[in-house]
């Protein structure tokens, strides 16, 4: 298929996008599978289910991605992406396996800000070749970023990084979708360029908020004594007790 | 991108629907910000995690409609409904921070039981609109109006609403598309009359179920003492024991 | 709608492959309702709750197919989806009523290999019909039939079956897709031969690995002792741990 796709829409561009989408996938597959072998992810998965996950995680960007633009995933369409993401799981799981505690955490914590702006880049393009606007390829661009984020951690049982303290993950994507979209629209600059560029912007932003501890900000705790939804009164019961309730 | 779209399907009747589109997504969002603040459902999420689950919550349900109807996400093609978003979360998060416990849970039931026709509505209009059938628009809506929630709920590792006791959620949505559907397609009403109706429909259900105290109903409980898949034997082992089994 | 469609595109060949999706999501429906009912996935869920379950499991693994291959979903467009998987449901819930636990484990086993190949079949399908290769056929094949599950398990808060121990789930799809593809495209043989020949794989495998108790491989355990990614270090004070960490 991607023959076709190629002289479609001319060969050089769409060749240079689909090899940073390539990229993008074998860096989140990489970072996945790692992910899914941390103690806080790990639910006594087997190989397959690490490899599951480990394809969710690098593809998932791009399928939503695809989903979003309503094409049909590329991901899907072009094996190459499905052997990228097998051969990367088999590199990650030697890794893991041969090396030790330190530099595991030392890689896992560098391949997370390493694999972060690919999926912000590509988003955006996407995004940009469907002439979608500069709002939808910076959200498009977060949603690639963090989709296989999302599904991991909702598979492992795990609250999603982008909700809680993570070191501006979601700032970090919203970055380098910003500067793709200002280097290739208002610059006029080269795919390559504009990507090298979105790269610097996001991996170092990332790398910054990793070296520094920045985190984001964790507003006042509820202040509900009671449980939550269960515990409540029905409207009926609530009104009662508001028009019994004596004056204070 | 919104002015094409508009011309191309007639200015007045797309902008109506683009409003209560918006509508739509900004009375969820206001909910989802109260139901990411609740207790049940908080788990430290920063303030950019209440952001982005309210916007799940928001434009979730819009986007699942347009991808199922097979176009591309209008809340990603037009930035109002980000825009809109944003400005209900800052206005939901300041609200929930100043106000007492009573006001919210009563603010956060009423938002509840407002903000759920929209999506059934606006649902059921995109399923029309593609040509797909009464039974589609009406099923497109229930899935459009509890998207949004099912996200957030699964994200917020607890069991999505609609499984459980929870007021006819997916009754009030269901009757709330029906109700636009013989409006618009039996009576042959203007969107404006049948999308008031549908709304008046399903609100004023949803608020008698709760005041009312309406509750679906619970099955028997499943009489297995094991604990399920992990305990099973294996097939061959089970057809073993049933042979070996002494009759009774 | 699909008389339409069933005269574009041929009604023999599509009504064929019309039936089989309907047994797919028909199969998969009990499946999923009797799973919602199982000790180790029941979350109080009320009848609404189980149904909903139900039908998720019965028309995901459908709409998730026809979103990847960019068309609207065919269980949406075509009621006959809704009105299988409802009485389907109620015969489910009727049998897990009066029937014994030992005849239950028995079923839900049976039906579990009954209902797998049937996604992995029409996924197949689906992909070739849109030109989409043999890999993404497979691949498609397996998304489709392991979406309602993955859908059930996260909703019921359990982890992903596929990635866990669980008798080749995936390969089994993964077989059944492999075997229609052969069938369909190397072999030429008609819809209905390449479709019972790839179902036998399927489900004799499947049968098969539940017979013998086959199981995928678990690796070895995380070395880590900390626990993950909160107790970890600020990239910074890695560093610097490093850099002070005395030679061994």
């Amino acid at each position: 298929m991607t023959p076709l796709i190629l002289s479609k829409f001319g060969i050089w561009t769409l060749a240079t996008v689909d090899y940073i989408s390539l990229i993008a996938a074998g860096t989140n597959a990489f970072n996945g599978a790692l992910l899914a072998r941390r103690p806080d992810h790990y639910k006594h998965f087997t190989v397959a289910g690490v490899t599951i996950l480990a394809i969710a995680g690098g593809i998932g960007g791009g399928i939503v991605r695809d989903i979003l633009v309503n094409k049909v995933p590329a991901p899907l369409e072009n094996p190459w992406y499905l052997i990228v993401c097998l051969a990367v799981v088999t590199v990650a799981l030697v890794v893991e396996y041969y090396s030790e505690q330190r530099f595991k955490d030392g890689l896992f914590q560098f391949m997370t800000a390493f694999s972060l702006p690919w999926y912000a880049i590509v988003g955006a393009q996407a995004a940009l070749a469907a002439h979608l606007g500069y709002a939808a390829a910076v959200l498009i661009g977060i949603i690639a970023t963090t989709a296989g984020r999302w599904i991991i951690d909702v598979a492992c049982n795990v609250i999603p990084k982008q909700l809680v303290r993570g070191e501006f993950f979601v700032t970090a994507a919203a970055l380098t979708g910003i500067a793709y979209v200002v280097c290739d629209q208002a610059l006029g600059l080269p795919v390559v360029a504009s990507t090298a560029i979105a790269f610097v912007v996001g991996f170092g932003f990332r790398l910054l908020s990793q070296f520094l501890g920045w985190e984001e900000w964790e507003p006042w705790e509820p202040t509900a004594l009671d449980t939550g939804e269960k515990a409540r009164k029905t409207l009926g019961e609530g009104l009662q007790a508001e028009v019994d309730r004596p004056a204070r």
